[in-house]
């Protein structure tokens, strides 16, 4: 597992629970016939009360799909009472006919579940142009509302059914003293990139949060997980973090307490998202330290990560520290090239700017890369989570279209 | 071929002739023992005037290699008698030693040529973080000394001895009515992103050119040329591009004349280079027009161009708009999705944001892509050259240092 963001405070985490382990939660997940291969597609995740706070964070892409256009509207309200999510087609760059495509599948939610359209969000995932087939999305409403359960099974279905090129569904909970829960479902694996990555994510809880504090503690969490994980540097037209909140434990946290166990969700689900990202051999962190600011320094880290040059060199398994020298040396922040360092898993490679061990020393045979650059001028610092770029990168985004 | 930057007004180019085609000059390219296999790798080209007027552009990476640093500061003066050129090797992040050697590689280079040292431009490509060689470089520039020659031959020997991953020499030159001439050498075939690339480049002509409007001349070329091919967004620490003006061909011709001509032989030179990118199997071209005004066409050019899910969408000659707007959409410039129209070799596919036609109707069966988007927005205009992302790239990138 690659180096953990803020390992050290996190609450453990259980991947066995995800979005039904807090009270108050149904889900269902059912193949709708939306993708061509049968497989599942339309999942639906409700809320039963007795509370129903909500935030969401979205894509800050400017080319916005359909379904992202409708939830930041109905999100205004922070409170939702049901979301539906479908894989097998973005929705995206569908002019008004797909707007209409989404508010009428936000109506069928809100007729078989007895609420107000304006209670439930809408997330899609899949090719970015092409229309959905209604008729399939309507009908799999249907059969998902049929199938809603607040067990384990069912939050996993949901999981599995909003997979796109994901190999493996992704879920995570945490359980916290004082009998209140955090869980989780995500999907990603490309196109990620800051803010949010091609990613949909609900988040579940069943702590009594305030509709004051529940978007600050969404952005919170996001800003410190998600928007750290950057796999190609290409932003989604649907990315979609959304937090649903039942209060059905009775339990009120500290807005702190709830920050850190969202965070500590999150941070599992964007590395389940690097683990499962297309193509991946290697799980690569950059830690950016003593830069002039926090900005410099995820600034840095980032065009690191997003370094094509440097990817293709970690697939290499060839600690290559003057490509990571000219990716950081042409980022848009405070550098000076004589007071760099650059360690790669441990071996200070590169030393005030110049070579200070033989490349050779430092081991990347195994899966987890570990790079850190010291930029010796303050004390910002910043982390980015990414992956090397393999040829199944390149065979699974040139084969399909996706 | 792919589409020609600013072809109407081109004057034709002749690559069978390049850095000796003008009157004034000689070079040689020898074998000096700098690469482990023996090919080609130490380049020299001499101004033998009368004039010695000269004019440089350079990386704006914050870790410059050593031969940058210097190059800049003789360049100062306008001047230039020589250039010295290596592959094999850098010569960056290599620390106060680097810089001497580049400086004893300028003295030496000044002594067999009974001039001074800051009349002597240095230029290295290679591997990052390793010192030169120097016995094999001093001895290098003897046996170059020796070949000097202003023959054809000469200076393709010149252009052959800067590969470095280039699979072929690339030159070009001008012929203007009057009897002047530009002709150029250059290398470079990945790390080639703004501003210049991965790129060598001497430019040499025999007009006569006052050292006030040199550097102008040179500058309007490369901004419109080899500031606009962006390979994989990777920025080197080695750029250089020079023009050195020997006047001996007795013509002044108007600086609008000469930036012309200047802007002919380069971006025939940014040409090859894009048809020799590493792993290239698309030549693609992405055009911007109506945006809010050229700077913000040419970052919406540039992030399309960069994006590794378009680069591997083209590799599977797969029309997928999607991704061209989601990458357009990312671009911090201004843009209305539904104003957005995106056409792909002649093909309109995506019209005011949605879909116009089927994918299938854009043919990319062949070499050349041509992805037009159009903003809607105003009248700004940019065109960037980029290459696809292959399995050749990765292959190229990850089992082989460089």
């Amino acid at each position: 597992m690659s180096p953990l963001l803020g390992s050290e405070t996190e609450p453990s985490v259980d991947r066995g629970a995800g979005i039904t382990a807090p009270s108050g939660f149904r889900a269902a997940g059912v193949a709708a016939g939306i993708k061509d291969s049968g497989k599942p597609d339309l999942a639906l995740v409700v809320n039963d009360g007795p509370y129903d706070t909500a935030a969401g964070v979205f894509t800050v892409n400017k080319v916005k799909a359909a379904p992202v256009l409708w939830s930041e509207q109905v999100l205004r309200y922070r409170r939702l009472r049901g979301v539906v999510l479908n894989s097998g087609g973005a929705n995206a760059c569908t002019g008004p006919e797909g707007f209409q495509d989404t508010h009428a599948t936000a109506e069928k939610v809100a007729d078989v579940l007895g609420v107000g359209a304006v209670e439930v969000a809408v997330c899609s995932t899949g090719l970015i142009g092409e229309r959905l087939p209604m008729g399939a999305v309507l009908s799999g409403v249907n059969t998902a509302a049929c199938a809603l359960a607040g067990t384990a099974e069912a939050g996993l279905a949901a999981a599995e059914a909003i997979m796109t090129t994901d190999t493996k569904p992704k879920q995570a909970a945490v359980y916290r003293p004082g009998g209140w829960t955090v869980g989780g479902i995500g999907k990603g694996s490309g196109m990620i990139a800051p803010s949010l990555a091609t990613m949909l994510v609900v988040l579940t809880t069943d702590a009594v949060v305030e509709p004051d504090t529940v978007d600050a503690a969404l952005r919170a969490a996001t800003r410190a997980t998600f928007d750290r994980l950057d796999i190609d540097g290409s932003m989604s037209t649907n990315d979609t973090v959304l937090l649903l909140a039942s209060g059905a434990s009775g339990v009120e946290p500290e807005v702190d307490e709830l920050a850190a166990a969202l965070t500590a969700v999150s941070a599992d689900l964007a590395r389940q998202m690097q683990a499962d990202a297309e193509g991946v051999t290697k799980e690569i962190a950059v830690t950016v330290t003593g830069a002039a600011g926090e900005s410099d320094a995820l600034v840095v880290a980032r065009a690191v990560a997003r370094d094509s040059l440097v990817k293709t060199a970690l697939f290499g398994s060839d600690p290559n520290w003057g490509r990571i020298a000219a990716a950081a040396g042409a980022a848009p922040a405070a550098l000076d090239p004589d007071r760099l360092d650059v360690t790669i898993n441990g071996v200070l490679l590169c030393k005030g700017g110049a070579k200070a061990a033989e490349r050779s020393t430092a081991d990347l045979s195994g899966r987890d890369v570990v790079v850190h650059i010291e930029l010796g001028l303050g004390t910002g610092t910043a982390t980015v989570l990414t992956t090397d770029l393999s040829h199944g990168y390149v065979e699974e985004n040139s084969a399909y279209s996706s």
